[in-house]
């Protein structure tokens, strides 16, 4: 049984160590993946994405954790998704708002405090609640005894581009990764035109970028140019280069797209 | 069986993989858990602090390897502790300093040259000699085979608060962590008192923290307030903003702590 | 079965976690050990450096993943490699210069489309071919099943010292540690009149270093000298400082050799 991470927790700290070794101890056969620990600190749109993008690779069966949680204490409630046969597990704020998307689901709530640590703190619900709660599903522990199916879960639509005219959406720049490509929230599944017809991409007042590429090899050495990423979304890159140093923009920037029809 | 890690080493050299590779070839078994490589260079106290925060959330017979060696290739002596189940394995330099706190313990010098690898290097005993001494130990080879007990372990006095007058004491900041949070080595453990009584924590001139908050969710963005963490150290933490920033203190910061009696 | 990885990915985004949920979909109880994933973008001579140092302290059998990859949807042709017991994938950039010098070798291109993912992406071959390579390998297919053999793949030349007179050679940076050593591609099987003669290293106008260290705790603290490193090359270092930041040169820099004879 596999249990994936993603938190904003870093690596330089106790807290990802500590967790790992919660669930060991639970769970002794376990496989742990980290997808990330360096999600921009209670950046739940970044984490959506990243995580969006990583949990179909996996194995049906997989259970996935996510730990990106301002409102740790509060009464943000800690939850329990079944998606397509994957699990995921963490704070219902928005941060599988992608998941859902993706089939058929169904969310409880996590109270069984059986299930927890015999003390849970206030401030660290990774290591005391989330951590159990996968290692305890992957010794075989059904879901429902976990807690009761809850219908209010949160769901945050600040993931999808915004109609503005014909033709033109306002998105915005998900994630910067580690070559400088800027993540857009367009994805050709929902703008299959962006395939077929010119168009423009303005991140700024200065750049215009009207080029789809199929691959990095076919342009020059700096050039800004956009592209398909692997996961679908409409990517602005530049060869050998970082975009967003070019653009001079990063996670959260709007962008504006223009698809021409005639 | 399980085998952490926790080095300053970082992940962009190729020290942790040889290490890894080393484990591997003699135990190739063994479950390997990063705790963390991100550890200041040489910095002793920040990787005790870490090591001790780490290390009691794992299971039983958990054999830890600690590397941060500002000594290597001097005769300071590779060590292995046995405490409460659990082994460790590092140079004897102070490190250990919080894990022999926790309970009776056995310290052993290792000095068998065949528990170690053929060629044992000037500047690499996390590969050499640290490495292979986990990995023998998690095949099942027992301790006293390392080496003899000796006594005059080096233990290191710099972790606890000094009291100064009468209720006031004298402590410092162990370590900032990926939020900017300030951990003080003030101990809820050794200081009840702040958990009933008025309390000032002065960090520089300018800041006095008088609030102890139950979790960050009750505080306003951006407040400084202390909060007792999840290991029982009092930090210094703003919500969703940085206390080192706010504060401009890092670790190693001198920090003083009033406990109002009257 | 191991598969180590090591690319330029960094740890923030999901490419590293797809690669993982690939191979261990295909081989449920495959080890991946991750080397690095910091490697500079596209620095090929970093990767084949930090590659050469790790691959040896695996255990026979390992498969090498390597995906550092500027021409990721050219031409360029993904290759697997067989050399010593070890197996190596990735592109055929250079990239495996250093394995093609430690023994016999054999090299074949990767192109039975069975053995990667259904659909090959254009930007990330890490996850759509090269990880599925390795899960095959470590599931037991047999290197002949991937493609034909090849003997027209490069090699790079980059990382050897060039003589340039008498005693003197020119040499480079390979990689500056965490520590801020600087590993030149001096390596004494090649020179090693430089354990037993009088020398000079010139990374600069200003600074030249002729102490030859046999370990750290024999210098002053922050002291700039040259010590042959755990894997043979010579090392410029400073006793808890960074040679880095004193020299202020970095990877790639040209460095001086001259061994005097008299």
């Amino acid at each position: 049984m596999i249990i994936t991470l993603i938190t904003d927790f870093g690596t330089s700290d106790h807290f990802v160590g500590a967790m790992k070794g919660v669930m060991l101890g639970i769970a002794p056969r376990v496989r742990i993946v980290d997808i990330t620990h360096q999600i921009t600190p209670f950046d739940l749109n970044e984490a959506a994405f990243v995580l969006g993008e990583a949990w179909r690779w996996f194995p049906k069966g997989t259970i996935h954790v996510a730990v990106i949680d301002p409102g740790v204490g509060s009464a943000r409630r800690p939850i329990l998704v079944e998606v397509s046969g994957h699990r995921f597990v963490g704070p219902d704020n928005g941060l599988f708002s992608n998941i859902y998307e993706s089939g058929p689901h169904k969310v409880r709530e996590i109270t069984n405090s059986r299930l927890m640590l015999d003390e849970v703190s206030r401030t660290f619900h990774g290591r005391d609640v989330f951590a159990p709660a996968a290692a305890h599903l992957a010794t075989g522990t059904p879901a429902p005894r976990f807690g009761k199916r809850v219908h209010d879960f949160v769901r945050s639509a600040a993931l999808s581009p915004v109609p503005r005219e014909r033709g033109v959406w306002m998105g915005r720049i998900l994630k910067v990764d580690r070559f400088g490509n800027l993540i857009t929230n367009f994805h050709v599944d929902h703008l299959p035109d962006v395939r077929t017809r010119p168009f423009e991409l303005r991140a700024d007042g200065l750049h215009r970028i009207a080029r789809l590429a199929l691959n990095y090899a076919e342009t020059e050495i700096g050039e800004l140019f956009a592209i398909v990423g692997s996961s679908g979304y409409l990517e602005i890159s530049a060869n050998q280069d970082s975009a967003a140093r070019q653009l001079g923009c990063g996670a959260g920037a709007a962008i504006e797209l223009e698809i021409y029809s005639g």
